[in-house]
């Protein structure tokens, strides 16, 4: 099932002058950053442009309102850095996908995304956007690797498929915002092995 | 391995007058409220105080600062909604304490659960001490759990019992913070049945 944030196009619709690319990355970049230190309810547009020595109004022309801008950030973030591994076994794509995200949310991105959940409850729209694209997009990447080791014969007939894929974004996400504990290769293997694997997993 | 959140005595240590506890109640109660609504960074005594009808004097008599009447307030609540459950079996024990909780961060407790969380990465005095009281409450009444059962030879040998208590708080949490998702009865028994006890009991 294709979902906005893979379908290869960028969210906002090309329209009048060509868009610099590298640009827009820099300008995602600055909202990244400034999101990290003083969270989405703070974050200004003139926060934002002074970051990244731009104009107001170039982020304008890009993006209509914060909401959009910051959606956009964490819709790119998700569709490079959240891709589909195919390393042939259900415990390689497990451990190829759980090491990327603990790597993806271990850095600034980890910080930023922390801000925004924490806004969420008080902000309906962009906690329906956030939704919409970010968990969307982490949830269809576990299922297409759950969907192609099902093909491949790997899984239990009465694999809880869905449970594993709550599983496991929820226990990289609550050592990321709320123990602290490191999201280190000794933890991924411990999920993989001790958890997901025999969860789903034949002959386990 | 007793926590000070499960002693039995108040954090505050009683000193001069006697405290009336109905009173103290209704000062967390309020911290609780303007927590859920405006988050702890922007939480005042003053605000605190205006929403108990009391002075801000009365505060400050009983809790130092804001971190004080804040971590005080978690540590009462844990204290109350976590107790232990005690049904004679690990399926029992496991559903009758994941209920309490999911109850329990349904309510307004969940909103303020949410809004403190949300501020952890910019607090880090705060980040200890929810650490240090709510979390570990949490993860002591699960252990507390699994080895009883375990003396009741309910147990598998290998059973992954750090890894089963760390999932069963984080498939809350990931739900409550991040996707939104009903914390009702459905989702208890999924995560009992298709989760913990599967990794955890034996003869599953």
């Amino acid at each position: 099932m294709a979902t906005p944030v893979y379908d290869g196009a960028a969210r906002s619709p090309q329209r009048g002058r060509p868009r610099d690319a590298s640009r827009d990355d820099a300008l995602r970049q600055a909202a990244l950053e400034v999101m990290a230190d003083v969270g989405y309810r703070a974050l200004t547009m003139d926060a934002v442009a002074a970051r990244a020595r731009a104009g107001k109004a170039t982020i304008y022309r890009r993006w209509e309102s914060k909401l959009d801008l910051v959606i956009d950030t964490c819709t790119q973030l998700a569709q490079r850095n959240l891709t589909e591994p195919d390393t042939g076994s259900l415990g390689g794509d497990l451990r190829e996908f759980l090491s990327t995200f603990a790597g993806f949310l271990s850095g600034p991105i980890g910080k930023a995304a922390q801000a925004l959940v924490g806004e969420l409850p008080h902000e309906p729209e962009l906690a329906t956007a956030f939704r919409d694209t970010f968990l969307i997009a982490q949830r269809d990447v576990l299922r297409g690797i759950l969907d192609r080791a099902a093909e491949r014969g790997e899984l239990k007939p009465d694999a809880p498929r869905g449970t594993v894929v709550e599983l496991a974004g929820a226990a990289l996400i609550y050592r990321l915002m709320l123990t602290g504990e490191a999201l280190d290769g000794a933890f991924v293997d411990r999920m993989v092995d001790q958890v997901l694997l025999p969860l789903v997993g034949k002959g386990q």
